[in-house]
């Protein structure tokens, strides 16, 4: 089995039938979440619930074995005690599923006991061919086709669709863990790998370098199980697409926990740090950072150097913001004469960086082309690789203007924009930040976030001139 | 004149009666504004808009010039165009006004002619005895007595009254620029110092040492006009109430930024940090922690050291959560016996720090009592000085018992909790987080963050009994 065949995860993500194994149990029954979820997600494949308690679920025929069903069956779920896996993932192989999302959990990451029933499944998938995600995992969710395995409720029927992957070893990056709608990520995959008892950190690399859908990765992960291939293949996948990394074992304790977490070994920080930095991943530190920056590679054309201009409403937070900024590895970008000429046009104070238009905006009658020539300005300018700019948000109704404004200074223009928001009421800079990022800007309610971000789009930038070479 | 006197902010707090003395205009004049901020506010006090046009503003008698007035005036506001402001605080003075927020700006931050100027006002304070806030600012709130002298428009009427204090140099931290309705943050009393003339970071200081309103003081600060007098006051506070500090400048460059930004100079870093260091007074990193962190020393007793005991539903963040507690200067507790052995009578594997719950709850019928016998049973714990729990938030109606679990389980307890906050759906969450917080509990969205709100209360319980001494 060559690296390819042993990547290509398509059944885990892209399947035509799907079987459900565990409790058909309208009231809570994980079985029954998981088909409810599929159908309130509008999954456009075949699903099976299967369980010998039940002739019917949620008005689809329900099997009492798998072997019972008649179609091919591409995926299964299964969602059932432990001490049933085994059989139950024989079952599968000998139908001839191609994969497995084992969400049980009480395996290796419980002690010896539990590791002795996962070797069992192990020893299955090598004997078969049967790949296998988990145990303790709660899948896949694909936003192509609707797919979503996870068997808890989840309080909404949509994920929106766009280019972003999130991997994790974790639950918490899930449907029932994470506030998707509301936020709007752009997402293209989602995958807990779980204990990874068969498929890695690796084979999720393999597909999602090859997935169309995903143009940027972030991943959480605790440890990794063969370091040298691990490297190897972010170096090929961070080439073409960012590989952004949340991994926990900075500190010593951390690493130890990580450890006892996962029941796997994980290597030194120092080492896995210098490692990650050389096959061009990127380091996050915080899950909010997981979760928001990814978004500056979605829409965004790369830096090409790390020279920020940032527009601000209010100085004091420019000024802090340019500790950030150096901090992160950018730097304040020079205006060239030209710009410092057509920014002291509109004020003499407007000419230096941090921008601030505070002072402008109360004794100008409309300050909003005031901004647009800011903006403009700054992208034109040859010393300025990336911008920062703001938006107040009121509950007055200058959303459309705004978009108007970014229409026109973004056209033509290869820069990348990050877009700070504030203002007087969250609802309405929830809604804004809606639209600006529907525009395809990444919007942020923390300036040090958005500047982050593009420290991070121009650390990519380089990594990838360096690959590329 | 001793410091006491000088340093007896009153009039600028609570002030009997006011004169706005600005543009009158209903379509936006900043008078007229200030005014209307002041009554849906329900400012209690007396109002008098100054303006030779106008002979009624929203309901209230204008009077031409403030010596027209028959009242004695406490406080003025001042939002006239610049050259005009030296004639105004003139009249203020002879008329007897104690104290005056110049709102206009233009001044010493723009150049040599505004410095000009500004030494005109300086002169007539020194000579009068008039204490000035400002140039450039938007003043004082003060939620005891709904004094609001914003000029800008805001779209909300309440802040919530507290014991946090919130202090800047810049207009972001005001009621047109943070949504303080919507986050709940509870104030005492607000203050942009703007271009500091007269009144600055020390008087500041010494009014909220006494200020019973007042339990924590977040301040933002670009520079520092007397560093010996700062150090000083802040030692003296700090042994008293929490110091926390935004300051930039953390970089070359950033500190540069500062320095043009108020027009003074900024001292070297080194020399800041250990001096702030020596004092006391704790630095904040980001505008999030600003406003976030000082949350924790509203109604959380100070921790008695510095191990924390971590609880999660998700392993993922548990173990992710270790490296920030280390990082920000706390340490993952070691469980005595006793509380391992009632941990693992709920199961054997919640008997480690992080606490994770993850694995129990799909498995136990009702896991709330397992979530509540494990906060208990931490917070028993003498090894242990602080905790950070979790609460999931979904649709579901969980969230009265979890209030009345938080109840129980605070009975008697005189360590810290902090709460990180998850779920599926944002308005859900901020809604389980204003209950919290209603119950005197910090809640947040960023476990990281709920953690250094712990460790910040542990490095000042340290500050303290040091300064104790």
């Amino acid at each position: 089995m060559n690296v390819h065949e042993k990547s290509d995860l398509r059944a885990f993500f892209e399947p035509g039938a799907i079987a459900v194994i565990g409790s058909l149990n309208e009231w809570g029954g994980l079985g029954y979440t998981a088909v409810r979820n599929m159908l309130r997600f509008n999954y456009g494949g075949r699903i099976y619930p299967i369980n010998p308690s039940y002739k019917e679920a949620l008005g689809l025929r329900a099997y009492p074995e798998i072997a019972a069903v008649e179609d091919q069956i591409d995926l299964a779920i299964v969602i059932t005690p432990k001490q049933t896996v085994p059989g139950i993932i024989d079952q599968c192989a000998r139908k001839g599923v191609k994969a497995a999302i084992i969400v049980s959990d009480g395996f290796a990451e419980t002690g010896e006991d539990g590791a002795r029933l996962q070797r069992q499944i192990v020893e299955i998938s090598h004997r078969t061919g049967l790949r296998i995600i988990g145990p303790n995992t709660i899948g896949t969710l694909n936003t192509e086709n609707g797919l979503v395995t996870n068997p808890y409720s989840i309080s909404y029927d949509k994920v929106y669709k766009g280019n972003i992957a999130y991997c994790s070893q974790s639950g918490i990056v899930g449907a029932q863990g994470q506030p998707l709608k509301d936020q709007a990520y752009p997402i293209s995959k989602m995958c807990d790998l779980g204990n990874k008892c068969d498929v890695n950190e690796v084979d999720l690399l393999n597909y999602l370098y090859q997935d169309p859908q995903t143009s940027v990765i972030a991943m959480h992960i605790e440890d990794v199980r063969d370091g040298h291939k691990f490297i190897e293949t972010v170096r090929r996948v961070a080439a073409r697409k960012p590989v952004l990394l949340l991994k926990p074992g900075r500190t010593e304790r951390g690493a130890k926990a990580a450890a006892s977490h996962t029941g796997s070994l994980t290597g030194s920080e120092r080492v896995y740090d210098a490692a990650f930095r050389q096959a061009g991943a990127i380091r996050l530190d915080t899950w909010r950072e997981f979760w928001e920056i990814p978004r500056i590679f979605v829409n965004q054309p790369l830096p090409q150097g790390n020279r920020i201009a940032i527009i601000t409403f209010t100085g004091g937070v420019g000024v802090a913001s340019v500790d950030t900024a150096e901090e992160c590895g950018l730097a304040i970008a020079d205006f060239s004469p030209v710009t410092v000429s057509r920014l002291s046009r509109l004020s003499p104070q407007l000419a230096r960086n941090p921008v601030d238009l505070g002072p402008i905006i109360p004794v100008t009658e409309n300050p909003l082309p005031v901004l647009e020539e800011t903006i403009a300005a700054v992208l034109d300018d040859s010393n300025v690789d990336c911008v920062t700019a703001t938006l107040y948000s009121s509950s007055d109704a200058e959303t459309p203007v705004y978009m108007d404004i970014l229409d026109r200074v973004m056209k033509n223009v290869t820069k990348p924009v990050s877009i700070w928001i504030y203002g007087t009421e969250l609802a309405a800079m929830e809604e804004l930040s809606r639209q600006v990022q529907g525009r395809g800007f990444p919007a942020y309610f923390d300036i040090e976030l958005a500047i982050k971000a593009l420290a991070t789009a121009a650390r990519y930038s380089r990594v990838k001139s360096s690959l590329d070479q």
